[in-house]
């Protein structure tokens, strides 16, 4: 059913070739809405659900932004088909345990989805390679702003917009970004810089929502609070946040270059001979090669041209993504053998790693 | 002053072009001889180590199997070009502790080296890459032969040639082969392998003297036993058991490749990528690497006119050697960046593996 979406030749997440950023993988935006007069999802009633869906899809579909996109009702996806969309960060865990009458509207490129009767009625999200919180606010702004006019949506004002957790409360805004953080990582600061963020209310998490080692080296970085601040000042100040850890992330991989050099080429280069060659791969180690790899091309010793490939392979090589490729029902033996043939394949495209080309910096 | 030596274009352990042999990576012969009337060497006066080296000296010197060899005075050897000399088995490790008067001839295809004043006074060896036990065996007893035709060599009709140790009385010879046995060690038989070949008065150890997990899966099996059987019986014994213990490999491999085909091109592949892109590589490593490579040419995977490579790096990569090519006194370190440069630069000339053709086996 997700076929097509699967084979797009223009997803924004793995078919971007757009320049990348060296430290943040993707921007997202979200922004929770709910309809006045009618329960939230979890307390709707089935025929409320169904109503709330009728009416938001009507109007969705008349916006520009979602022309040829596509719909999606839960309960008509495969177990296998959810886990592809939450990999692709197009539709939460939680919907995909959500009751009938949910679903998701995903646009052509895969740059926005809307989830109906998630947490909330609706839930707006807008996602884009690299760093661009501007952009990527204005869009879901303006296609908010259309979603609006046609529909009477919860709004106080004293508490802003009305969800159904009181922690979404006021802008009901989350923005984040997926952050690649190796340097960190490997110079042990990370567990500072989280405990640092988290006092100015921003939240850390893993890919997989571990902790300070997460697999990948990847981090979702996120704010915390939603009431109080108007969007405009909560962009600003995650804005700032974001770009220091962007700086203390860069100087950390130099420092570490510039006094472990042997060691740092070390672990870049056994990483690209393990990708090269290997024939058994989980998912974790095929992350954290992967990360390597990204650092390989930040350190020009692979080139920037192959840093969507990097990326793309990111998404994917997890488990979802494996089964679905090829075929289902295959066993975690055999997944780990299929994704060693897709990345053995995928680096046997690429240069040999330039050892010399990273003399230049540092 | 051992530099020729090293940079020999025509060294039988480091430069034959002759077609390897699948498991043995060399065969070796060594004989114990004594001149009558002098004490062994540990009993000897200076005056008599210095007498005894005259006399072999303008004997050895004769033989035209020793045309064109050099003499190296063990005193005037530093600490690591005695170090190159074992790890090329050109000399023992007590001979590099030996007092003055101690020395070894090598012949110029470094087959053959004659160590005087060790523990008896003459230690003579031959040795061949690839499996050749005959061989070997008539080029020695020929030097032999000659030797004694113009030296007095203790020998008594009942214990045979007479020796320091009394473990060597008899025929006074060793003869051993370097086994590369890493399907018996992968499989976990090779313990039951030794216990059953020690029965037989068969001695086996690991390169650098371990046990049943040598490093590099190579190891040296040799007789235990000189007394009471006559050269020709021991050949022959040794000759079958060698061959028993081939054919064990030989099916260890297949069956664990049968078994385990992804797990073992998996070990395979990584070792590959490793070696072509490793920075650090200490020397227990790269010689588990290069026994992984040396199975590969077995396989089929790299072709067979790269076992030569594969025997030379094993060599070359040993502590000594490293750290010879890099000049002296580098720190150990310094010894792991300069080996992993140096198999670096063998393995980006390799072709790439072909997987595909391990098919046809199995």
């Amino acid at each position: 059913m997700i076929e097509s979406l699967i084979n797009s030749d223009n997803a924004e997440l793995t078919q971007s070739t757009k320049k990348g950023s060296p430290v943040v993988l993707s921007t997202r935006v979200r922004l929770a809405r709910n309809i006045v007069g009618t329960p939230f999802p979890e307390r709707a009633t089935s025929a409320q659900r169904s109503d709330v869906m009728t009416r938001c899809a009507e109007q969705i579909a008349d916006l520009t932004q979602m022309k040829h996109g596509v719909f999606y009702d839960i309960a008509e996806l495969s177990d296998l088909e959810k886990q592809v969309l939450v990999e692709r960060h197009l539709i939460s865990r939680e919907l995909c345990e959500s009751k009938s009458g949910s679903g998701v509207f995903i646009n052509k490129d895969q740059t926005c989805s809307v989830m109906i009767n998630e947490e909330d009625h609706l839930r707006i999200q807008f996602l884009k390679t690299g760093f661009s919180l501007r952009s990527v606010w204005k869009q879901i702004d303006r296609f908010d702003s259309g979603l609006e006019a046609g529909l009477d949506v919860a709004f106080s004002p004293e508490y802003g917009y009305l969800t159904a957790c009181p922690t979404n409360l006021g802008t009901a805004m989350r923005a984040s970004v997926m952050m690649h953080l190796p340097g960190l990582v490997i110079s042990e600061h990370m567990e500072k810089v989280i405990r640092a963020v988290n006092q100015l209310g921003i939240t850390v998490r893993g890919l997989f929502g571990e902790g300070s080692d997460a697999t990948g080296h990847v981090f979702q970085i996120s704010n915390q609070q939603t009431l109080g601040e108007s969007e405009e000042e909560i962009m600003s100040r995650l804005g700032s946040v974001f770009k220091t850890i962007i700086d203390h992330e860069i100087n950390a991989r130099f420092k570490y270059l510039e006094e472990n050099r042997a060691r740092m080429l070390d672990q870049i280069g056994r990483a690209f001979g393990v990708l090269q060659n290997a024939h058994v791969l989980n998912s974790h180690e095929a992350m954290n090669l992967l990360s390597l790899m990204r650092l390989a091309v930040d350190f020009e010793m692979l080139p920037e041209a192959n840093r969507s490939d990097v990326d793309r392979l990111f998404i994917e090589c997890q488990p979802g993504h494996i089964q679905y490729s090829a075929g289902e029902g295959i066993a975690p033996d055999a997944r780990d053998l299929c994704r060693a043939d897709i990345l053995r394949e995928n680096f046997a495209r690429l240069p040999s790693l330039d050892f010399d080309k990273v003399k230049d910096l540092g």
